[in-house]
């Protein structure tokens, strides 16, 4: 194989493929990228076996051929590379020799054979999104996934397609984070769990230009994201997710608006004083136009009196102020809406469109 | 006691006093500053044992008194409030209050008597120099000192005072860094050697504007630094350093002269295939005109010809490629020169006038 190419185009299709790189395995094939030369284009291919990443550099190909290469070394030599032309050369034996200006790199690589092919898989439907749009989701959700491997179904967020309309959930049990969209055209029903870390790594290379899209796929077990020159495939979690609908009971009895950074940075500060192990809620008092917000550990206090605009009864409740401040740092509103039923009763904080519902059970006082 | 003052001023010295707080201790006096107001000033001091400071904020004192803090919460406080007017209080049974708009902090302090005092230090002369002159000197020598405290002399710098010269230097018994510079007076000899996590310390709270001066005083067992406001006292480390000028031997055989950056970048990624557990050294095989960098590993290999200006005898000699970065991060200027004798004895980097003086020892190819 022998190829040329630009330095910058070599080092981005890297760093998107190494988004699929294991850390530190028995396998060596899986701590390489499989590079493969054809017909004038050369592919970067990674796969940890739950997500597999395959995407196109421009090249001029001298010769074709495949070989596998140890991708950190691979990001390593590339990323140093003071020359923007790049000359990638491997032989029969796997031994790669990479040239840049008067520097040449020579390394063994691997034998393709060992490497786990991305899966052949038919998808029906695709959804097509804008890229950022579906980051932001991703964002606005992701941190209420469980870290728990044992309950596996949440470490995973729900894709749901319904008519014209895509539903993101996440939840660990105390909460729900839900945002909603709307897309060009109607699709049919799609309902699956797609893993925390495909949509962490995914979140990282897709565009922030809202113009430029991808398109998701679905089958059974897999759901494959394309966009530009990249295509990912994950794994999807089996089962059956928490119905969300259940949860999201309309009823209220207390309505707070009150300013985001204000409101958040009362509660960084009320934190200063809870150690992980404490688990002290904070305490809020709602009367009209004030939310008194309190904390107390074993020798030190903190209360602040925080302006809102309040419709109904009164209340007293105590929230973990992680929690709220979770959500907080994800809505880019200026003022963010309470919703209260009683001191027993979830909080929620969501939008007038629903385009965001959170959900966050209370602690008792 | 009983003190007003601005959040920024007492949040600058905050970041200053918290230098001496020591991480997680069994005296919780250690963890704190005192805090003391009288005569209309209010005095942050800390003290870890080794290095202490104090330092002062602009304030209008109320009520005189004297009260032990937690400083992790005290700078927590402070600097996530929004108002930029804050109220200092505490009571006879040492209860803080804090105040900033509507947030009211209430925290149960300690008493003054277990905090270890900064010690009462006749010092005989003081030399003065640019706070960030000093800076540079230490930041171009620290990195050299040894992190191991069975030879505890070399966790520390040299500071030599002798005529209007101040020297700074640090060795690890395989390599040495040495950095000088004129005093604008005359001073008797000093020759004292402080710990390396005071320079590290002082470093990050001194100015960056070359007109601001410091003031060190020295005494048999302790050095003072004087600056705006700020006093920090360390010990000294006991005992006599090795005897560098005997190290300082000038013959060369071979004189290079290399651009620093291209020369950074080829040693930088040369050391790709070198893990930390592997000794191979750079190979450089100096010609007219070239220096050939070569370093090879069990499955890999790697060289680049450097243009060089080269005078006096051809060599080829080895060297610990993260010794050489070490060097050439802090030099700043675009060329650097290197000497050598032969390729068992030690490589120099200098300039001219010697104010930089490296030393780092070959290794046997």
């Amino acid at each position: 194989m022998k190829f040329r190419c630009r330095k910058d185009e070599f080092n981005n299709g890297i760093n998107i493929a190494m988004k699929a790189i294991m850390g530190k395995t028995t396998m060596p094939a899986l701590e390489c990228f499989l590079i493969e030369a054809k017909d004038d284009k050369v592919y970067i291919t990674s796969n940890d076996m739950q997500l597999g990443i395959r995407t196109l550099i421009p090249a001029e190909v001298e010769e074709g051929g495949i070989v596998l290469m140890n991708a950190r070394n691979l990001s390593g030599v590339i990323s140093k590379m003071l020359d923007d032309r790049i000359e990638f050369e491997s032989d029969d034996n796997s031994t790669i020799m990479i040239f840049g200006g008067n520097r040449r790199h020579e390394e063994q690589g691997l034998p393709d054979d060992d490497f786990p092919r991305l899966p052949e898989i038919e998808f029906s439907q695709s959804v097509s999104i804008s890229q950022f749009e579906l980051k932001e989701m991703i964002r606005q959700t992701i941190f209420s996934i469980s870290s728990k491997e044992n309950n596996k179904i949440l470490t995973g967020e729900l894709f749901e397609v319904s008519g014209d309309e895509l539903r993101i959930a996440s939840l660990d049990l105390i909460r729900v984070s839900i945002r909603k969209t709307k897309l060009g055209s109607e699709y049919e029903k799609v309902k699956v769990v797609i893993p925390g870390k495909t949509l962490n790594e995914i979140s990282k290379v897709m565009s922030n230009d809202a113009d430029d899209m991808v398109d998701i796929y679905f089958s059974k077990n897999h759901v494959k994201f394309e966009f530009g020159d990249t295509v990912m495939i994950s794994r999807l979690i089996e089962g059956n997710f928490f119905n969300i609908d259940q949860m999201l009971k309309n009823n209220y009895e207390t309505k707070v608006t009150v300013n985001k950074n204000v409101f958040f940075n009362c509660i960084d500060s009320s934190t200063l004083y809870i150690r992980e192990t404490d688990k002290n809620p904070v305490i809020f008092t709602m009367t009209d136009d004030n939310m008194k917000v309190e904390i107390k550990s074993s020798n030190s206090s903190m209360n602040e009196d925080v302006p809102i605009t309040k419709e109904g009864k009164d209340l007293k409740i105590g929230l973990n102020p992680k929690y709220i401040m979770d959500v907080l740092k994800v809505i880019d509103d200026e003022d963010v809406n309470l919703y209260f039923f009683n001191a027993n009763s979830p909080c929620f904080i969501k939008n007038e469109g629903e385009s965001y519902i959170y959900l966050i059970l209370p602690i008792n006082i």
